[in-house]
């Protein structure tokens, strides 16, 4: 007698992983968190998710599994690099192979949160949309036709790496200019500290300013602070900008704003709303809406990695 | 007994129009080219039409209509306040519909080149590509997935319409700073005014400068004229880094070029291929081709129109 049908979600951080049964619908039956330890082989790592649910496997039927990384290559299904972990390269799809033959799917963070939203969220019934997940850097991903859209080499959906500053300020990618170094939580904090020298009574004065973080500048805006609400619009303005251009691309039905500085709501989104529709060309005025993920933070990206493990099952036939 | 069976492509232009009857290879059986006559209601051009084709469809079995045309929406079968025609508003499919029961298909020009690219051109067997057209202005057509990509509300692929530099220069879209005023026929001559500045000997001078056209700067960078190469340098520049977004946002194959301006050959690509390559994204970098059109310049127009018909006919399980 087969048990309620299930994925596993991994959700692979530069310090925990968390891994979790999910059912169609979302709701999540098992989870745990791990560290990711990625100073010992990978290998190390998935044995312990194993040992970790191999006792919760037994109740129900395993269909799939999804894996959430940075860097990781939707077609390879592997890792190369992958920032704030110690591995060079994974093939994430095999260490898994290893425990199971179920269809395994591997997509990077920002990919998997869109297909988070797409079965479990404020995507659910829309058929093209863009996630844009703000946090250290601007994370992308494309939801076209109903499905994640990985492009031809496993890189859709880079849009944090867009220049739109030529000679602009330098990224974590080597070259300058690209949106994720205007919009972003460290931009962010960028842009206060440039808004601080045309407001010398900013209460960010009175903060260590080499340490002021994105939550510093959202306090600070809630106490009407003008290099703060500067800075969200500069933030916004530039976001709005690059989203008109995304939409001249794919003339999506909305974008999904997720991650730490999303969380800033309003502040963030009434600036990115105006500058999107003023920036905007005629025949997609009014179309194109801006939401907040109506995922649980803490939970999306292991959920985000759950519905690429439940698309892999569609895709496969099953 | 059923005859060969064919598609009716219509190539609707600011002067004529031309009609085709195109196998599913792209092979024309036969072709005609009417005046538009808008200033005639548009009922008077598909009853000219038939009138010209009606005799030939005897033959054969006709499959499926295509129509391409300036501001036409996939969606829902029209055309608004098209440039240089004299109609509001047109329901080209009803128009059609008057006289056939098979599918129809309607799109802009440059959503139909890409879509002849796909089936009869150098797009064949790609499966995401980019269509640049390069004319009065740019025009593309997104190929993903091995299918024509129209967006949500049918606007997909306006990159002529990115911003690229803001407050730039004036747009027929009524919007400043957008790709096409950079990257165009009038946008080749504008920076040919602008480095002719930097270049008194340039032989541009010999000609009347207001009357300087796209064909007249290819000519004198033929002749190594420098302000000529360096406004071809300066398009290729503009060009380059807006593939590079784009290229971020779709991770294509390869970007095929066509209309007068891609003409030019080496002149624009060389230089296209290297502004592209320098700012492209590690991830990205040595996999995107940037091709011309193989598609017989006249006739192109209208065998992208076919290609849409054969889609039509694909997509009504035909």
């Amino acid at each position: 007698m087969p048990g309620q049908e299930v994925v596993l979600g991994i959700d692979i951080g530069g310090t925990n992983t968390v891994a979790a049964l999910v059912d169609r619908e979302g709701n999540t039956l098992f989870n745990c968190e791990l560290p990711t330890s990625s100073e010992q082989p990978a290998a190390h790592l998935f044995r312990t998710i194993y040992d970790a649910i191999s006792s919760e496997l037994t109740g129900v039927q395993l269909r799939g599994v999804g894996i959430g990384a940075p860097n990781a290559n939707y077609f390879l299904g592997t890792i190369e690099h992958p920032p704030n972990l110690k591995w060079d390269y994974v093939d994430l799809r095999q260490e898994v192979q290893l425990y199971t033959t179920v269809p395994v799917g591997v997509t990077n963070d920002a990919n998997a949160a869109a297909l988070g939203e797409l079965l479990f969220g404020v995507g659910r019934g829309m058929k093209n949309f863009v996630q844009i997940t703000l946090g250290t850097g601007l994370g992308s991903g494309i939801i076209l036709n109903g499905e994640l859209y990985s492009g031809s080499h496993g890189y859709a959906g880079e849009i944090g790496h867009t220049i739109v500053e030529s000679g602009g300020r330098l990224c974590g990618c080597g070259r300058r200019g690209c949106l994720e170094t205007y919009v972003s939580a460290p931009a962010l904090v960028a842009n206060a500290r440039e808004q601080m020298q045309h407001h010398p009574e900013s209460k960010l004065y009175q903060l260590d300013v080499k340490t002021i973080t994105a939550r510093d500048v959202y306090t600070a805006a809630q106490s009407v602070d003008a290099a703060a609400l500067a800075a969200f619009e500069e933030t916004g303005s530039r976001l709005g900008l690059a989203l008109s251009n995304t939409v001249a691309h794919f003339d999506p039905e909305a974008f999904v704003l997720f991650g730490g500085v999303a969380l800033a709501g309003e502040y963030l989104l009434e600036p990115v709303r105006r500058h999107l529709e003023s920036n905007l060309m005629t025949a997609y005025r009014g179309k194109v809406k801006v939401l907040l993920s109506a995922l649980p933070g803490a939970a999306a990206a292991v959920l985000g990695a759950a519905a690429l493990g439940w698309q892999e099952v569609d895709r496969s036939g099953g």
